[in-house]
């Protein structure tokens, strides 16, 4: 067994300059492709810009001719390494596929200070769904930015105007409500510290496709069930409520198609669950009313079912959601305990 | 905090030239691919056309013995750097997947007038769908070219000629109305305002799909609902506007699987919110006539419903709908309200 | 508002050789990996070649050591800019895909002979689908090369023996009956008119699928319609038709799925339709059928549902094919009407 | 019209070296990453293996101070042709879809025998399947490589010990029961018959999976039916056949989405097409009885009853059942027929 | 036939070094993208660490300038192409599908140790999934890496602070208990015994998606079929238990749709098969209770039941999960046997 660190710790040291160049990064989101939940990731075209300052690269106007150079980011790279000059290299530490660079261009002035832009397409790893509150739920997307090289040798801080996020992200289901900059330290590709950077931002969801596609028909359907209960007839209701319980079993699917396979209760799922227990026990209870009623105890079996005909089925349902929205929404305790 | 823009600001007035070059665009779109409208974005084949002069580039035909030449882009590019010839450097701004070059190759004459000749396969996004109206909606799509460099150092104008969309599309769905070249400026990759061209065009649907598939059966399945209401048993038509429920259900979700999830109502959404409302009401209506006749208000029940099944069912469908038009297309006001 | 033609025209004419170039053509398609109708386009591998002389490219056989030289097309391309030799350059026009090659040579012979031998994977456009006739339908498939310079520089020739449709192509659903080659002119990629090469080749559909899965069910449903009449009660027969109305609208999503969003109407539809309305028919006949037998007409109504029994049900569906038959295979005039 | 073939056959045949290369080929199929037979291809990662000898290669290992020399296939080819060596250029020919080369490299030794080793992942077109006896069919699966260079140039011999399967394949459905090496000819990209190798293997499937998603629920089904008979009620044998019928046009679309859309009749199909036929005849039966009983011939249908419900169902189906087997298992003259 | 190992076995034995390269080797995963059950592969971002020491690359920190030298991994294979320097080629042995290299470097330090550090993006096969447990069951997932030359040119060491899993894999299903690191030997590319160095981990799955779509589910559907056995109607059972048989054929092709298509029964098969079998025995034994009831042994037929209903029926399920848990979890011989 060979610990990789332990020499080239002292070996890094030794390497590392005065002091690390110091890189401010800024990152502009322009459009989200799609962000898929149950993969747990998200597709951005997104600027990145670099800038920096090098002796190295400094050059005296009046004798070039001109006051800006420019090159493709491989060409400077090229011509970086014929002169011996440091790139600050960075991975996009949450990248999770093949990335397509639209463009990619080092500036550099007379002084030195040099700007690397490009624009790249990419899908980003999105690891910090919390799905408990789904789909009332808020989450945290990053775009991080690491150095490849330890924090000796490149820190990197944020350039706050070249971030934020466009206008036209042409993404509909998410409402973004703010975004942030960070810059923290994490392992990186060298196995040592290295500087981060984050573009973080924060959204949650447009609530209608909910409410039009599961909230409604599945309060519509539990409506139909209850006028069904003043025809009191107990096979009919049988039936109903069989019939409601393959509906949501239907629904469940649907919902379980939209996340991805938790190791936890989510709001949405409790809900199912209890609507599932609910048209069980209703089967139940209209088997036990006819055989009390076949048994002749009719006028017994009628007055029971008064009750739960006029206001014990709703409030059943009305309880029900009220007691899931103290425990995911109102008392966080418990869902930690959960 | 750092202002990335205010040293660069400056530098970057210095280096500009006296003037801008000046660059016709034109685009001509060949293929579309795809539509995907959910993602919000479509897939194209186009030939994009730049024209520039520049003086460097000027030779003498005699001697050369030729009066063009031709280079790959990716030569030309090569050969530009080592002449330190300007290259108009652009991207495609709304280009959301990785694209694919069909062939790309700059012209140039003794004249120093330059032609740069691309054909490429990519995806352009297209956030600017709105679904209100839809399937009667109409919608803008665009090819939109920025500059790489700020406006002091490259402008485009509009190629008329060599823009607009081919004979063979072989795109089904959408009938293109129009198209039309604009030019105006956004923020660039560099953080600065740069000249963008842009080839927009308008297209409505073909309305056969929507009516076959989707307006028709929903029509049949409710004359069948009202042919039903003439047999005068109330827990049949229960059974059937149940039914139906569910079959509406199944419909709202083939419409939810077109459109991306919205944050606003569209037509065809609240169409549907009808038609469960009415569904359920149906049931509890019926539900409250199976009660009353039980009650021994049978004459009455039957005088009730006489209107409905002779007018009131269809005139409150037709009703409905007329109201739906008027709000989302007619009064275009009461629509921005929603 | 810029006209880039015309100045462009008269530089390209001036540079146009004394005679343009004349190159030989073939396709042969080895492989079809997939028709995507929906899409209008089909994968295929092709092996393309191409045959011109040039006497810059012709060697002595003895000096060299050998008659025949071979560089991939790669390096054949570097060398004919470094020796200015001509390349016939073109591009597959319907290409809608990434391609992927598998294989390109250049190899030219000591008369200046030169064979560009290219394998290629990709998919093309198929633009030309025409539905109405869906499933009984023939379709024309191209592979198209169009030169990148005018028709002044370069034009094509087909090569008959190098053309055509290989043995093992792997393509299922498709019989294809004939192909073609054809040289026409179309605008290329310069804006001006280019030659262009063409294979065609001309397919229709095995019908086995069609009949297995669409034809003889929905035909097998409408016998088991047509028995439950001999039972003669009406209210059985309204929940039969409702329920095949149902099914019906289950297949017309089948068939939808098959076909792009057309703007016209298809056999296929038109038969859907007509089996739609026969449903509905269907359940009102009887509604109105058991009123009549309520309001005491019992006699009348069997009298009425007699005919339909034996005879009238099949006749209207027999009468409505043979229509459909009518107006989408014979009378073609018809057609191009709707 | 130009044969492209005559003046190339003569130029060919003179430039031909006076002894084809001889190179060896060996292929191993590492793993097996899907089979696709709806669109008839099949993903594999290969080895494939090159063994040939050529004197200009030939080093003096003294020398040189190494016996071995290795190179990229990339430098090597480069390389190459500096030195005009030859390389034995050939093409995957079944390839089907982009590949990724995991390694490839050349080895040589002092000797000039030289070894091109390459891992590669790609997609495989698999043409030969022939499904009339799905889900009991053998089909097989070719590698094939074919030579660039006509016959005279190259000549391909078998690597036996360096082709075969990989134990860990990763594919759970099928059980590969032999594999061969092949050698013959073929028309290669230059359009000349070329020297082709090709892998074979023979697969068939594990028909755990189509007994218990596909036959035994419709035995099942079948069953119930059966059990039903007992119960001697017309009417709802009548519904039940009519659920059966759609329960088993059901499997039927999950069956046609096992295959691609062929042409000819297979088991299965003829299985299913059986099993239709019974249902409605089924219906057709129930609804003659219940006319005779109604028709006041209540024995004679009980009498006619009981054979069907004590022997004729179960005897019609096993007996179907046994046609069919005979028909595409045993007199495979029949199938030619079909 | 010819042995392509004979001749080479010499030739490489005579080119090996006196001693084997040593070559720490590190994988770091740190994003799981995605477990494809079906597909057997698992895709991962990865960090791969090479560590090497070769005198060749040593160099005078005082006279270079700098106490450590960077290249992108593709230059430094340049340069050791030109200094003659051996890089320890590898290829990722289970690797499946086209990778993406985020980021790949050399450096190397004055005394020659080497450290090649490179992040990638890829499918990796995970052929050694066994479902029978499924969903109770535990599976393995390797990285592989392998030598492209044999052990005596290299041999590999694991590099163990350089291994393991990252915190935020991004992989909601599956659990992680362990991982270890691996060094042994496999057939390498070269068709020769090359050193394999693999990190392996453990994983079991969140079991509450399982419980949530299908488990809790069935048992509800099971609970109503209890329920309706207190109501002592035969036909009505009979109606009940066929629409749970296709209910459970539903999950069946829910379940299969999870797992690749096997060739042994797993724990959720056999369970799923059992539900069937009851199902069919159910309506059986109803139609019997039916015509013995009919035949005027009604007291017998209620006398059977009673013992049936309250306790046959949920005894029978119970029994059938014991015996099948006995069978998949505790005799595990039995299922070798199986």
């Amino acid at each position: 067994q060979d610990d990789p660190l332990t020499g080239l710790d002292a070996m890094l040291d030794e390497a590392a300059p005065e002091e690390p160049l110091r890189v401010g990064v800024g990152v502009k989101i322009t459009q989200i492709t799609g962000v898929d939940q149950r993969a747990e990731n998200y597709g951005v075209v997104a600027r990145v810009r670099m800038k920096w300052k090098d002796e190295a690269l400094a050059f005296d106007a009046e004798e070039v001719g001109r006051s800006i150079k420019t090159l493709s980011a491989k060409n400077f790279a090229e011509k970086a390494r014929e002169l011996g000059v440091n790139i600050p290299a960075a991975t996009i530490e949450n990248q999770q596929s093949r990335s397509f660079v639209k463009s990619a261009t080092v500036s550099w002035f007379p002084d030195g200070t040099a700007l690397y832009n490009v624009e790249v397409i990419l899908t980003l790893q999105a690891p910090d769904f919390d799905f408990r509150r789904f789909p009332f739920d808020h989450q945290n997307f990053y775009f991080r930015i690491i150095g490849n090289a330890p924090t000796d040798f490149i820190q990197f801080e944020p350039l706050a105007e070249a971030s934020g996020l466009g206008d036209t992200l042409g993404e509909e289901e998410w409402v973004i409500t703010n975004y942030w900059t960070e810059v923290d330290e994490a392992e990186g590709i060298s196995g040592f510290t290295s500087s981060r950077f984050s573009l973080g931002f924060s959204a949650h969801r447009h609530l209608f496709y909910y409410w039009a596609r599961i909230f409604v028909p599945v309060i519509l359907i539990i409506i139909i069930g209850w006028a069904n209960l003043f025809l009191e007839e107990y096979r009919r209701r049988i039936d109903i409520a069989s019939g409601n319980l393959l509906a949501f079993i239907a629904y469940n699917f649907t919902i379980s198609g939209e996340l991805p396979r938790l190791g936890y209760v989510t709001f949405i799922d409790s809900l199912m669950m209890a609507v599932f227990v609910i048209s069980v026990a209703s089967v139940v209870y209209n088997v036990a009313l006819r055989r009390l009623s076949m048994a002749g105890m009719e006028e017994r079996a009628r007055a029971i079912d008064w009750h739960t005909t006029h206001w014990g089925y709703p409030v059943l349902f009305i309880g029900t959601i009220l007691v899931l929205r103290q425990i995911f929404f109102v008392e966080s305790t418990l869902i930690a305990v959960l």
